[in-house]
């Protein structure tokens, strides 16, 4: 039925030929675009791509936050280079930096063990459990009576399907309207390979990053080990390479421009089937206010840098991480408003609403008081949005995250398992150990205070009814800036958590201990603490409601776009997805247009010697030899670096193969240009574009620069 | 002999057809090349452009430092709004700011006069005058005798050719190796007639300066009035429109890409004939160098405004004009590095060299020996380097600048007319008065003592045999920032130079006053006079040394290029050229594609309702309904706003008219694309683009949004 009607889309021209439909599709829905997938050039049966244990999609996995695939019997894995970067750095020294010189095992001993955190997830299934996680919901409940029977069915199942080695979670979809049980072998021994130098892997840095032209060779290698018996174990050498039922095989001719590509990976999040007003809301407060706060945050980071080196060293990742979301909160904002992003929902909130009036009947009578509804909720909901920001700054400095972090989980300690809060149970402490001990390389006592006085200076300028007693109590009248650093001042001398061995101590403390403490910060977080669960208490409540509401006006979208022969992809959730299209340049803007492919003679243009673009000398003067060797595109009379496509990728996306019309790696995406950066509140097919490198500069860079032949053959790469 | 030869190279594919053949020609060049005028489209008779009182170079006009056409027999002239500013500038209010809102005038009655510094040039002959300045020079003469002789020469030939209303200037082409006498109808008085708002004039401001795509309006008109009997004479009501003996006819079509333009102005400077060396001392010492200066006094300047607001606007003008050098030596930089530059030059020299010892004769053989000699001298001058820019620096500071200024003048007074130092004679005594008046408001005490105290701080760091002996007594030893900072407080406290009146008193009084004067600026100017004069003595020297030698470098690059049928073209120096080309796109970076024409959809794009992007309501509403009178091209199937072409200009060229293949006016020429910055050094034809405003959109704004239709009609713009 629905292929029917698509083929009607299609034939109608309601879908334009030349882009790519947007989607991030789920595997199963494949067959249902087949058509689609076929015009737009797919030569495999859409059907094989819907089993996650054939070929490809066995081949895809995860890596926690970035995909990659196994393109070796001997599970060699595949990535960007910035997927592998927390390898390179847990393997470098002062004399050896490997993030500078890159990496290359000539054989399995010579490979070195990841940093401990380092995943490699295989998805071995996924199962729709709506019915079990849904069933005992009525509408009658409260927000925090569905928040919970929802919280507990999950966790249920969650239970039900972990077993030793593997890792399960419930994903939800368009808001609730459907869930699935994805269970993962957790492969936990995962060791560098090899990478290129960072002026390869990272050509461009930060100056390029979102930005097309791009020529980042932004690719590395993996292995994944496993225990003799075959089973997920931590490293130890006596481990052996994991064989995956699938690999991944390349195509060393690549693709070009115009030809099907498709993208298969775990994108992260997208906000496509928000409202209006919550696009409103992210143009008009949510993206000013943050880029303020951050603005504000690197000033103090940088005021304290200027008087103590050691911050500079220390907030680094926290620096980069502000600089990259200012760059995107920037691009976000131009995005939307070039878009009209606001003006664009409300018509197509008008649309539905017109459509479901016209279908009349009961059903779509209470879809349009369900999502007036769900508006009214929404808008409601912005009142306290100030006090969250607030909140959220305080309970981001270190020295009081970690207090009531350990506060909290000696409080949650106290009940069964099942009952604990999601984050605090059994199967997250190791994690927070780990987050407890990290805290040492990236604190700074002074730098904290400073924020947390700034955090506090915000505070105090909400109304009196959305503050928190025991923080005003503990801050008793202070409101000046002068009266709250003295606050500040003396919370930070009367506590210990600064110091590692101190918070390990309490780690591992009962409730008890903890309420009896004489730990300024611990003090201080046990009175805050209830009145932080109230509050996350009605953040679930409020859960609980879109949890009814969101779904409901996914159904009427479901229903609406199906009478027009379209599909609906849910948003993003780090799940698996494919998205396809084909390889094509874009025009960003007026009197611009960027070719769909980079190559590497760009590499000289911006080679200036100097960090970001300071391109290996043999790799400058192989380019101006012309020596490819090969790997040469015959069509554009050189060698390709990067290349853009129509696709429909976000953050998660990042190391997922690109593959040809065959199912064959012709490139690993990692980026997405400028235009995209807003495509995840709203896709423009004529602006966002998926950015790959290709895999004749991966091959070439590893047989000509870096001789990784071992891995070509490897890889079963014919010889040049 | 030069055609024939022309013809040949052009035949052999030596002049790419695809790319303008570089150069900014001199009119009286333009037969020699009438086979490559024709080549790119000219319908023009090119004999007929060099006929100064024709059409249609009678009608183009100079305003010192922009260029002017004549578009109405009534006088009127049309420029770009950048060199119309002044104007507005002079006739704004605090309640009526006409940069903001744009300024139209309905009737003469309504001109607004410009300010009393404004002039057209009209220049009514261009005569050769090398012998005249040559004729006495000798082989055996110094550096300061030669000096010294084209001095006298030069002056003796302004005075015999300026008559009341007319300025004479000596241009020197090919750094001596030929003199022209050109005589110009100074107007005085000059009226604002139209201009359109900032946000269309100056849409894209200083984001967008130097930069493609381009959305900019940079036109604006004023008029030329002389006295009724027709002659040059300063603002008058009873003054008349002068009527010019041509005048520049519009084409309201516009042109299309590929189409055949040529732009006719007075380019001020370009060093496209320097040696490799100075290149490379461009690139590695001299705009690292200013670029590092240029920030140190934007930061001085920065924090002085933080503690004085008042600071803020008197130094907006420097301010501005520093960051658009920044911008400029950065672009320069990139440009010279892309180029390979250095490598470049070093290749033509060679080149040169080979191609004059394989001619053999004596006379190549003097001429291989005096480019060694220049690029040994040219070498030995920069020992002094350090110095120049240092007391470049301190000779800029304004108190000490007036200082030196009154005790120069004092001091030339007393010597015969013809005697004294250019820029000292009688005919440049009212410019210097403007100037000592004007620093009022530019001039804040607090930061000039900064600044100066940064210059000397550099300053005290010279060897002891480059500094100045008189300066280093007013120092008394002070070397630290902070002995430094109390000599300068002293200076300024015991000076009253800060008070115009005072200056004007000065300005008056004669060498022995000066002398007498306790004022400790004039004291301290009195005492290194002396000594700034020997260092312009030694500078005066050394050019006296490079107009025997730069000539000969240049009679062997015109002897090669002549050999391979190549005319060679003079750098810019301020006279009328010539320049043609084609409307043509650009590819400025792998992977980037330029389209020729920018339009009026790229306006809605980058409008974010804020300055620089603000662009009139009425306009965007305008685009949005497609609005465009018939102005639109039908090409395009839009309006275009700017457009690019292969043209050579520089600064000087701003408000060129840009002709067709009729000779008629498709636009203005109003910048350089990023690519061409460092063109003033190195032409690229592949990447040099000259930016046009398009007629059309002139014509449409003028009649659309400004409903300037009493322009359109004296020009005689059919009626839409």
């Amino acid at each position: 039925m629905r292929r029917a009607l698509l083929a009607t889309a299609l034939a109608a021209g309601l879908i334009p030929a030349a882009h790519a439909v947007e989607g991030m599709w789920q595997p199963a829905q494949l067959p249902t675009i087949a058509a689609m997938l076929k015009q737009h050039g797919l030569k495999l049966d859409p059907a094989t791509l819907t089993d996650l244990t054939a070929y490809p999609m066995g081949a895809i996995v995860s890596l926690g936050g970035c995909t990659a695939s196994f393109v070796s019997p001997d599970g060699l894995v595949v990535t960007n280079h910035h997927c592998g970067y927390g390898a390179l750095q847990y393997n470098s020294t002062k004399e050896k930096n490997l993030i500078e010189q890159g990496f290359l095992a000539k054989t399995f001993a010579e490979e070195l063990p990841g940093s401990p955190d380092m995943r490699v997830f295989v998805t071995e299934e996924i199962r729709d459990v709506t019915r079990d996680v849904t069933a005992k919901l009525t509408p009658a409940m409260s927000g925090q009576q569905r928040y919970d029977a929802i919280d507990l069915a999950k966790k249920t199942l969650v239970k039900g399907c972990e077993t030793d080695g593997y890792r399960c979670d419930v994903y939800t979809f368009h808001g609730g309207y459907s869930y699935q049980l994805i269970r993962q072998l957790e492969i936990k021994d995962v060791r560098l390979v090899y990478a290129p130098p960072e002026s390869i892997g990272k050509f461009g840095g930060d100056v390029d990053n979102w930005m097309w032209p791009r020529h980042t060779g932004d690719f590395s290698y993996l292995r994944a080990y496993v225990s003799k018996d075959g089973k997920s174990a931590t490293y130890s050498k006596d481990n052996v390479p994991y064989h995956p039922k699938h690999v991944i095989k390349l195509n060393p001719q690549g693709v070009e421009d115009g030809d099907y590509v498709m993208v298969v990976g775990y994108p992260g999040r997208t906000n496509r089937y928000r409202l209006a007003q919550e696009v409103s809301s992210a143009i008009d407060w949510q993206y000013p206010t943050q880029i303020k706060l951050y603005q504000e945050q690197l000033d103090t980071i940088a005021a304290n840098g200027k008087a103590n080196p050691d911050v500079t060293v220390k907030y680094a990742s926290l620096v980069a991480g502000l600089n990259n979301y200012l760059k995107n909160f920037g691009g976000q904002l131009e995005g939307l408003r070039r878009a009209d992003a606001v003006a664009v929902k409300q018509k197509q909130e008008a649309d539905l609403d017109a459509w479901l009036k016209k279908q009349g009947g009961a059903e779509n009578q209470a879809l349009v008081a369900d999502i007036a509804e769900l508006k009214a909720k929404l808008a409601a909901y912005q009142a306290t949005r100030e006090r969250d920001v607030d909140l959220a700054l305080v309970s981001r400095t270190q020295l009081f995250a970690s207090g009531v972090r350990l506060a909290r989980l000696a409080d949650e300690r106290t009940k069964p398992d099942m009952e604990r809060e999601a984050g605090y149970q059994q199967r997250d402490e190791v994690r927070i150990e780990g987050a407890l001990k990290q805290m040492e390389r990236r604190y700074d006592a002074k730098t904290d205070q400073d924020l947390l006085a700034n955090a506090l200076v915000r505070y105090v300028g909400l109304p009196k009814d959305q503050r928190l007693p025991a923080l005003d109590a503990w801050l008793a009248g202070a409101s000046t800036r002068a009266a709250i650093q003295a606050k500040v001042s003396a919370l930070y001398k009367g506590s210990k958590l600064g110091d590692t061995a101190e918070r390990m101590k309490w780690f591992k403390a009962d409730k008890k201990a903890i309420a009896a403490s004489d730990d300024s910060m611990l003090k201080l977080a046990n009175a805050v603490l209830p009145e932080l669960k109230k509050i996350e208490n009605e953040e679930d409540a409020r859960d609980g409601e879109l949890a009814r509401l969101r779904p409901r006006y996914m159904q009427a979208i479901i229903a609406w776009k199906e009478s027009q022969g379209l599909p609906v992809y849910p948003d993003a959730n780090s799940s698996l997805r494919v998205t396809f299209g084909n390889v094509q340049g874009v025009a960003p803007r007026d009197g611009v247009s960027y070719a769909p492919f980079t190559t590497v003679e760009g590499i000289v243009e911006k080679n200036t010697g100097e960090e970001p673009f300071n391109a290996p000398k043999a790799e400058i003067e192989a380019i101006k030899a012309k020596a490819f060797d090969g790997y040469a595109s015959k069509k554009l009379g050189t060698l390709p670096v990067d290349f853009l496509a129509d696709l429909d990728i976000t953050g998660g996306n990042s190391g997922s193969p690109s593959l040809d019309a065959q199912g064959r790696l012709v490139g690993l995406a990692f980026d997405g240009n400028w235009e995209s950066v807003s495509g995840d509140w709203l896709f423009n097919p004529k602006l966002n574009r998926s950015i790959q490198v290709d895999v004749r500069y991966m091959l070439w860079v590893m047989h000509h620069l870096d001789h990784a032949d071992n891995l070509l053959k490897e890889m079963g790469v014919p010889a040049k």
